[in-house]
């Protein structure tokens, strides 16, 4: 995995700024001597971060970028009047082809649909996708869709799947990911139209999916499937209402240890598993979202990220640039529709 | 709250069986003398049980049912041909007029299609919903339809939002309840058309709700809301993978403690703590669903409950018998169909 590879970033993005960033840049530089970077923003501030990290010197290019895309900025606006800021000049980069992959720690929303106005949707697919990657009880788990529609046809999730599939392949390194789609059952009859009808699809299809058919929510953290498919709706929801629960319980302990002096001096013994508690729910340790879909890749960073995350998030660009995701992605969507086409034809003949 | 009142029970529901139910009564009874028991169940198998406890005598009526509700059964094909199982007999029991609320542990399924097909739903509400209490960080909160129906138009959003509401008065004690519309972020352009178009209704609305706008899935266990609104879809799957995150935190922490002598030194001094822990987090404490909307309240108890859970969900029946939980929605939901004319009429003139 020493191939060339450029990555292009926005600096501006993410409640840290630059300096994280920068930060981030020292970190991932030791671990992948292959890549170039490509930095977008303000070079009155970027210069000095830069000058004060000698180890960048001759891997990365600063593209000066006037301005840039605040937390506040509504999609729809700044799609057509953020030409200037260093969000719309990161993704620019993969468009023209400078630039592999793109990394963004910004505003979600924005940096989707500047995303899908500059690289559109790979032919075939009509709606891109977020996927975000789950610890569980064996391990990790992808998810997808988790925010970038409110709805979703059966066509539509099966392209999930199919986007799912090949991004759990890379990143959990495996051959063959098992698909589960997110339903309130498990049984056939359970659950509205859109999902019945993909599960059907995905049950029929020639496509060498391992489909394992529905999956419950709390078949999420248990690890069941590798892949979990699901409307952008339903996956937002579930997402932020499983952080919620999570950050509960860690609640529920810290409150529960300090009520009794007992319970403090056992804090007090436990403070190193506490410590590991912390770190296996650290939204630093998974990278953020993918953007899966498009004619190009764009990892969102946590937007509350870290030098820690912001390196994570590189190193996960760097992962599916090499392994040249959106490729496989192209193949299998071709192969599920010839299965489409030669089941059509059977029917007909 | 010494009125008299008959509670409708299923004694043949549930994982744990009839000596669960029986025990539970036990312990009901003493927090309610006020309380008749209509206990529906297999005679062979309830006589013995209820002869062991000469505290119920007098309290309670036993009604024979040959059959029972299996969790394998499918609503569609229990529904017709059901009339002989306890699950049955103890909603025709409401349908009747002999008891004012029925309680059962059995599938859920399978007692939501026989209430709906006994009780019908109330007049100019067209689906029933199923409510549950979270615990939050700041208390408990109502969150419905969790699992009633697979999908929600506007109006029916708007429905469960008074159901919501005059639930959380009742269990809550708490005279203007806040409600929250779920959906995947708080600014008034977000979500799919159903959720917009609710949110509109309520804002406009002249019914006395007091209406907090759009929540997220975090801000469920943030406790921002006494009231969280959602289709039957979502809220299902929120519900489940909350359970998950839950579960899988627990779990982190177990594993954690155990990895380091430390950690285990510190967990036998923080035994008392993490026995708070899990009270707090026992599905136990939650007394199930309650099913709203219908003419008659049905009380779900968990599956998996043991005689402390059950009778927890006996209370909670009681209460909302007690509060004629079915006249205030009915006198909301009169008050939001007139402000829907004032403001058509308002409108045409």
């Amino acid at each position: 995995m020493t191939r060339e590879l450029t990555v292009s970033v926005d600096a501006m993005g993410g409640d840290a700024g630059p300096g994280v960033v920068v930060a981030a840049l020292v970190r991932a530089i030791e671990r992948h001597p292959e890549i170039h970077f490509l930095l977008h923003g303000d070079d009155v501030v970027l210069n000095p971060l830069l000058a004060a990290q000698p180890r960048l010197k001759g891997r990365i290019t600063l593209r000066h970028a006037p301005e840039r895309v605040t937390m506040e900025d509504k999609p729809s606006q700044i799609v057509r009047r953020g030409q200037n800021t260093s969000m719309w000049r990161a993704i620019e980069s993969v468009k023209k082809g400078e630039a592999g992959v793109a990394v963004s720690a910004g505003n979600t929303g924005a940096l989707m649909a500047m995303s899908l106005f500059q690289l559109r949707t790979i032919e075939g697919i009509a709606r891109p996708a977020i996927a975000s990657i789950w610890p569980t009880m064996r391990g990790r788990t992808v998810v997808l869709d988790v925010g970038a529609n409110v709805s979703a046809t059966a066509e539509q999730l099966v392209d999930f799947a199919v986007m799912g599939e090949a991004y759990a392949q890379v990143v959990f390194n495996m051959e063959r990911p098992i698909i589960g789609l997110l339903n309130v059952g498990s049984e056939e009859q359970k659950g509205n139209d859109a999902v019945r009808a993909a599960a059907a699809i995905l049950r029929s299809s020639k496509l060498p999916i391992a489909f394992h058919g529905f999956v419950e929510g709390n078949d999420i953290t248990e690890g069941l499937v590798d892949v979990v498919v699901t409307d952008g709706f339903t996956g937002n929801i579930a997402l932020k209402t499983a952080e919620g629960a999570a950050k509960l319980v860690s609640g529920y302990l810290r409150r529960a240890l300090k009520r009794s002096l007992l319970g403090t001096i056992g804090a007090v013994f436990a403070a190193g598993a506490l410590g590991t508690l912390k770190r296996n729910l650290d939204p630093r340790a998974s990278a953020g979202g993918v953007f899966l879909g498009l004619n190009g890749i764009v990892v969102k960073a946590h937007g509350g990220t870290d030098e820690i995350g912001f390196s994570g998030a590189l190193s996960l660009a760097v992962d599916l640039a090499h392994a040249d995701l959106n490729a496989r992605i192209t193949a299998d969507h071709r192969k599920l529709d010839g299965a489409s086409q030669e089941q059509e034809q059977a029917a007909l003949t």
